[in-house]
């Protein structure tokens, strides 16, 4: 076999398990001849549903038993201790061996970027991990990091993550030069809390194209590329993103239903709301980098589908094609500050 | 005459002027026949408006001459400074005198609580002032302070938050015993940094309904109140909430837009989408309140329109009629710990 790109994927973790992962893996594999994936699970579960999609046969399938599976609520230190042949702790020990390239979970946040950080380590200039990911944007759309890995990041924790983030965005988008911005509230230099006003001083000293200042609204323009911020802020920008979008869709839908005309307004206007749906699709945006770590490793939605699942699966291919962490380490010993 | 509140209004601030605020006043006059309005700014302009308006004879409409303008990106210390005479000086100034019960203004947000404060003055027991707003929910709205005026606050001001989101709701809703909530990531005792931890174990000890932390996407929900946080999270949150309800709402109208189709759709669609932009029209939620001075002082959008700004003038009387800073600063007093 020619296969180049070998992923792990941990099958049993997230709300849907390995109903939803493996014929992911199936429709991912459709599309991609260049890789591998070992599904990372209990074998004789994996191996009845391998039956069930007629994929027997496949052999860029291939199964890895794991006896234990982490639980969405679990804490990272019980999963770390307790659960060492967890599918999330095998997969990503298939990173660390050299036996897979990237790793793929639906699992619990915390437990994944535990588990990656203890595995993995970080990368050497990196303190702390992020998580990042593309939001949609009017034009294109924007990367946001750190989205709650760390909470009360200091400077240097934000110069590292624009360093991340530009790496990133340069090798999944390929995009020569990413605008990276901070995010603050006001543009004028004046405002911003201590954190943001000494990170603005960092940021203007990096190797990378930084334009300033972003606010809230600028993640949906796409004027910038990568908006880097502390994790604590990050991750209630976006779960409130994530929350009025549920609320604007469940109210549209209540609207279309409320009586025969609605209904059928409904039925007329389908073309448009599916093409607005699938334009803003948050399943094609399925697939958060964990950024910093010695390693791949992509955290998909918790309760992703299956083709939600296969684009987790497409980062991590991309990912691993660009040699993302590699290309941050050698950012950081190229640009090193002592 | 018998009427009972008496509200400035700075007709000069704001990117609309007194062309938005002036129709505004005789707009909220109908509705009220319990208020009097001073229109502060320049008198020749203002009676020439209200001539147009037909409104020379109305007893309920006062003007007040103010020679100077607060611009929308003047800094605070030099609106402070330099502009003694300006329509948001002289309409707060009103307030300090008892010639007023409230001040309305959509001038900058900056400048605007620089003022009110310098002028004001905090109430006993507020170290800093908040600003608060309604922000429509699937059930009803959540009410959410700081919105921007505080940065890096500590558990002590988001107590003071806690106390004067709840004491605003009381008023302003007429509901009992509001529910606080928490802005946090992560509803586990364990998440959350140092400030929200802190906080978190302060706002136990309050006398009012705290129900622990609450997340981004809470804020839809419409199952908490009131949500505190600091001003830069909550400033964040509020920004990303606008871009996003923007975007979508931009790209719905380019997808009806695209064809004759869609055009026909958009045409048949008209009740539903109507009804969906009256639910979410986001000038029914203007009007910010500025907590923790002695007095009231309420933000209107800067690019309100006449309706918007109506609604900003009736959160003022809501506001005077229910006593919000006396209430507050009953409240700090009865329950003072020290």
């Amino acid at each position: 076999m020619d296969s180049l790109f070998r992923i792990a994927i941990d099958t049993m973790s997230g709300d849907n398990g390995l109903e939803a992962v493996v014929p992911a893996a199936v429709m991912f594999l459709k599309e991609h001849d260049d890789t591998i994936l070992t599904l990372v699970g209990d074998e004789t579960l994996l191996r009845s549903e391998l039956k069930r999609l007629k994929q027997t046969d496949n052999e860029r399938l291939i199964v890895q038993h794991a006896s234990q599976v982490v639980t969405m609520d679990e804490s990272p230190a019980l999963a770390l201790r307790g659960k060492k042949d967890s599918s999330m702790r095998v997969a990503i020990n298939l990173v660390k061996s050299g036996d897979a390239d990237a790793a793929v979970s639906a699992g619990n946040t915390g437990a994944l970027m535990a588990t990656g950080r203890f595995v993995l380590r970080m990368l050497p200039g990196i303190d702390r991990p992020a998580i990042c990911t593309a939001i949609p944007a009017s034009k294109g759309h924007t990367y946001m990091l750190d989205l709650g890995a760390n909470i009360d990041s200091t400077s240097e924790h934000l110069y590292q993550f624009a360093v991340m983030g530009s790496e990133l965005v340069r090798a999944i988008d390929g995009i020569d030069s990413p605008r990276v911005g901070l995010l603050n509230i006001g543009s004028e230099d004046m405002k911003g809390n201590e954190q943001v006003k000494a990170a603005h001083e960092r940021l203007q000293s990096g190797e990378f194209n930084y334009i300033g200042f972003a606010e809230g609204d600028d993640i949906f323009h796409g004027d910038v590329d990568v908006i880097v911020c502390d994790g604590f802020v990050g991750n209630v920008a976006l779960k409130t993103s994530e929350g009025l979008a549920k609320m604007l869709s469940q109210e549209i839908k209540a609207g279309y239903m409320k009586n025969l005309y609605t209904r059928f307004v409904a039925l007329i206007s389908y073309p448009v709301l599916k093409a607005f749906r699938d334009r803003f699709d948050h399943r094609r945006y399925n697939g958060a980098s964990f950024l910093g770590l010695k390693g791949i490793v992509i955290k998909s939605h918790g309760g992703a589908d299956s083709l939600a699942f296969s684009y987790a699966i497409n980062i991590a291919r991309k990912a691993v094609m660009e040699k993302v962490p590699e290309r941050i380490e050698q950012h950081l010993q190229k640009h090193l500050v002592d």
